[in-house]
């Protein structure tokens, strides 16, 4: 095998482990220096390799490239950019390989969710009709956690951990406030087709720990006769109720509630937030006190509450990449698949591209409780293993200490601009 | 001395830290058994004490009064709940003493901010003009650090620790996703009428990690056009920015820019939503896609991420206050005074409660930048110290254990009912 260098780009919405993923592929890269030359990482995602602004990793120290474990976010910038079909985005596709070409790029290794796998898997495509020989491999991430064959995504874990501590911790506090204050609280999370997130949420109450809680997944179409008879209930029962809703709550036909209404919870035209909205109508239907809370980014970019079980599949996704790349592979993700619920026991398969790209995988009915406020047995024994572990970054003077990369560029081969 | 029975109370909003100073309280009073007899905590603050509905924290075991030192919120419940002028309220101070004469209480420890500083020398100067026998001692606690005297307030460094970790993970995000998306960061903290959360968010950035970081003081009146300027300059310059904004931003009319209009019972304005409007003013004059965050409760409970320094001064506190009883003093609080920067050390005084009542403590202004959108050197020295150290409760399959208080109830002794 000729020796070829790699390309490697984080795509879409980071997390907390994506930077754990580009530490696998580079760390496994460096590892096989005979097969792969350098790794050359894309600014700001796939837009790097369409400007030509690579960035040289091997400029980077090995603690550097040890440091992205802990690090959030991503270090070499991400991007909201998505290509089109082959015929549509002809242009783009074909500078890619014009870049690739002019680099040595043998090896394509795209970092991100559902629209990157079918990016990946068009780059794969067109490379082979261009004759130019190039193994694209994906690299699974997304905190929403809805990529299909993978049993779960690097990047949810996290945010599991994240919304179930923060709802239990919140539910102390207003379990304490109740008597003559605050009765209800809101916490909006994200995602926004799948209710991944939110059925983490539920994972805050537990037989130790129980917690009035109601969750509005973005799958049951909101009632509000029902929701808030059942947080009145509550309410009455506990003396306090918490509620976990996800962004893209909607209604019976469909239009998001955070986009129906002209109210939201302070009058203004609107800032989105389902979670203020969900408050008002509370205090409205009940006149009660309430607080709400938006986690927003800070939910997928809390590395210091990261999960261990999401930093080490994080890793092994980029590393196994590597491996795929060195076998020969193309067109492939590396899947996790569960062996066994307790222990928890998981292991990296080979999923082709075809069967990841553009398929959503929702949250399944039998994981929501029947009335559609809760979770079930199911989803717990599916959730809890990937928020398992703690992994805390490293702290000086009080405070998480993150890596920031030189990011050092690769002289430009090619004399045309080009503009994405 | 003859042996007599103490009463413990929480109140105001609750901390992630406020269950170690009832754990510094209760296992003082533990060692002390010739002295204090039993440990009577409130239900739900002084609003246990006037209704006669008190706790036996003797049958709690001692593994679980530990575990409070883990534990966010308030244990035995809070309150909402001032009591006015002696004269005023003369009811209640004189219930209060009804209730203490019925269960022997001859120590009042009374755990919050200024309002329950006021509250704790009212009860003692009642109880000497009725003639009763009783010493309180006031427990500091308020995430607001806003109480005089005390050099910092159990509660706020590890909120401080919070939002600054928060600010500095979101920044990494936001960061990375700048090129093609989101540009502006806007996180709200809380903080009504002092700024030090607002100041501890800009301990996110330091040399090592610079961000481009803008604070909005509630000392500060709002000035739209500098501060768009200032936010059009970093995002210029960074590719990004990203804003602190206190709840209580105000105009320069002194009127808060974001007005629920509903009140609590101390007749405070209910906060919150100032952050989605800054967001907004930001949109609407740069045309830059946002995201913002109201982290409200999640900040204060956030035992998670606790600071060490804080769980050691509130516990501290609590022992101090027992300390304080047992060598007959009365109307005083355990203050923690600041020996040195560094290395930081620090020790507990004796405040007398008349210098501490209704005194707010705001943020000096040389602690906020000649510009009014950043903290000056002096801010770090002060801030650093207070969120240093980490001090994780026990995780078991993945989330945070924190413990729950059987709450045993203390019999009735009075025929007379109270409605507080």
């Amino acid at each position: 095998m000729p020796k070829r260098n790699a390309f490697y780009a984080q795509s879409g919405g980071v997390t907390a482990t994506i930077n754990a993923s580009a530490a696998g592929v580079i760390e496994a890269a460096r590892r096989h220096r005979a097969t792969i030359g350098k790794v050359y990482a894309g600014r700001n995602g796939i837009i790097g390799a369409l400007t030509e602004d690579l960035i040289d990793t091997s400029k980077e120290p090995v603690a550097s490239i040890r440091a992205l474990k802990h690090t959030p976010a991503g270090a070499f910038g991400s991007c909201r950019y998505k290509l089109k079909g082959l015929e549509e985005s002809r242009a783009q596709y074909e500078r890619l390989i014009e870049v690739f070409r002019a680099h040595d790029i043998g090896y394509f290794f795209y970092n991100g969710g559902n629209d990157s796998a079918d990016t990946c898997l068009k780059v794969s495509q067109i490379a082979d009709k261009l004759g130019y020989p190039l193994q694209a491999i994906h690299v699974p991430k997304t905190v929403d956690n809805d990529l299909a064959v993978t049993d779960n995504c690097p990047g949810f874990g996290s945010v599991a951990k994240y919304v179930a501590t923060s709802m239990r911790e919140a539910a102390f506090d207003v379990a304490s406030m109740a008597k003559t204050s605050t009765k209800i609280f809101v916490l909006e999370v994200m995602g926004r087709h799948a209710g991944w997130i939110t059925a983490a949420v539920g994972m805050a109450e537990d037989e130790r720990t129980p917690i009035p809680l109601v969750l509005l997944f973005p799958e049951i179409p909101f009632d509000e006769s029902t929701f808030v008879a059942r947080v009145d209930a509550l309410t009455k029962a506990n003396g306090y109720c918490c509620i976990g809703v996800s962004e893209g709550l909607s209604n019976a036909e469909g239009k998001l509630l955070a986009d129906a209404g002209t109210r939201d919870a302070f009058g203004h035209a609107q800032l989105g937030g389902v979670g203020p909205l969900i408050a008002r109508i509370v205090n409205e239907r009940l006149k009660v006190k309430y607080h709400w809370a938006v986690a927003d980014y800070l939910q997928r970019s809390a590395r210091h509450l990261a999960s261990k079980t999401d930093v080490e599949q994080s890793y092994a996704v980029g590393r196994a990449a590597v491996e795929y790349a060195i076998a020969g592979k193309n067109a492939v993700m590396p899947a996790i698949t569960r062996v066994s619920d307790r222990p928890y026991r998981w292991k990296i398969t080979e999923a082709p591209l075809s069967k990841v790209a553009n398929v959503e995988k929702k949250l399944p009915r039998d994981f929501i409780a029947k009335d559609g406020y809760g979770i079930t047995a199911k989803a717990r024994a599916y959730l809890s293993p990937l928020m398992k572990g703690e992994a805390p970054p490293p702290f000086k003077d009080g405070l998480p200490q993150y890596v920031r990369l030189r990011n050092v560029p690769v002289a430009k081969k090619l004399a045309t601009e080009f503009k994405p």
